[in-house]
């Protein structure tokens, strides 16, 4: 009997078609797939493939023992993560040493602040695995505002919304282009370091890039609460002729 | 009859599985295509879609007046690329006008430093217009590393080679994971960047990301000029449990 193989596959920003044709062919024809999940939630992930898969796919869901209830400084906020990825990595593992192929599936990019990599990194030593690039978030995002997002020599600062604010102003004084990722309970600490750098009113949100419910805004005149997984643009404006 | 539209079609990093499969199909469909090259050559945009395109489909080869035989800060530079890019935002809306769709083909991701964004921004108020995100070159590079990019809170920068060497070693020193891309005989000075920066070992390149040929080597170990399309990259090593 040979091996199976773990495909980490990126689904892009969440339009079906948004997927690439290798991710799309994988997902149809995977008979196990695996993807994370919040507890209690489908999960943004299995969302996007709704209608795809196989009837007699076998689906592993992978939930988070922790999101947001411990910080991330807090031992234990690690210590259940590297335990529930080892046992991720178990189950993977022992699907693929009794023959069947497993296609995990990914939102975005696989390589590119996804959960998978915590998977990859414990499983590529004893286990073949294969990553297929996906079209990231934020190009969904920035197609969405219907304005090209990067000219000439500008310089693309990509930061998480989870960074202490004096950081974020930082960075943010200092590039042309802006990526903000992670954004959640974070917008208002968010929208303090972009007024403090002078560019909040160059600054967009987009939720649910590519997706039904997609919305385009200002971020100057957005108040509430947004999803995590929205994303605020500052475009550059370098050389055009 | 009725206008036809301008489709700005990301077709990924090079691997034509790798388009989406919204791309695949308008670039299968397509009467009419567009794209960019260098005169002379075939063109990168369209050697992705060999063999992909319509017996009967209509080619619209836009050749660069120049590439690199006048520097960036010469006012001929950007008054050549002006009446060029003029020229093909004409020819452009001739064919909308007449009822023609026309599928523009573009490496990576169309609104990310690509040359559709030229023609988008003069076409836009008068053309339907529309821009399907793709894989950038970046996603396709940093998956042939083998190892995950972006991790946690990493703060990724992205820069382009053609930026003055002091602008590049102080962006690098201030970075976690870094991309740098516009190569080609950049390369001298970004490796002395990185080597004032202190980071030259921790930097990879990627050359032909996706494509036959595809290399991947430890930037330090490469003396020879490299195609103006190769990504050198440092992988970010933040948060992890």
């Amino acid at each position: 009997m040979n091996t199976g193989r773990i495909y980490g596959v990126g689904l892009g920003p969440g339009a079906q078609d948004l997927l690439s044709v290798r991710a799309d062919r994988l997902v149809r024809g995977a008979a196990h797939v695996a993807y994370f999940r919040k507890a209690g939630r489908n999960g943004q992930a299995r969302a996007i493939v709704e209608g795809m898969l196989r009837a007699d796919v076998t689906e592993f869901a992978m939930e988070y023992p922790v999101t947001t209830e411990i910080p991330l400084s807090d031992p234990r906020y690690n210590k259940a993560l590297a335990g529930f990825y080892a046992d991720c990595t178990a189950h993977l593992r022992a699907l693929a040493g009794a023959g069947s192929d497993v296609v995990v599936l990914c939102e975005g990019d696989p390589f590119f602040y996804g959960s998978f990599m915590h998977l990859y990194t414990r499983l590529k030593d004893t286990t073949p695995i294969e990553v297929v690039p996906g079209i990231t978030g934020m190009s969904g995002a920035w197609t969405a505002t219907g304005a090209p997002f990067t000219w000439g020599d500008d310089v693309l600062s990509v930061v998480m919304g989870t960074l202490p604010e004096d950081t974020l102003a930082d960075r943010i004084a200092h590039t042309d282009a802006l990526v903000v990722m992670k954004i959640g309970r974070n917008l208002p600490k968010v929208k303090r370091a972009l007024q403090t750098a002078g560019r909040l009113r160059d600054a967009w949100i987009v939720e649910y890039a590519q997706m039904p419910g997609q919305r385009v805004r200002r971020l100057a005149d957005v108040e509430e609460v947004t999803p995590y997984f929205s994303i605020v643009l500052i475009h550059g404006q370098g050389r055009r002729p």
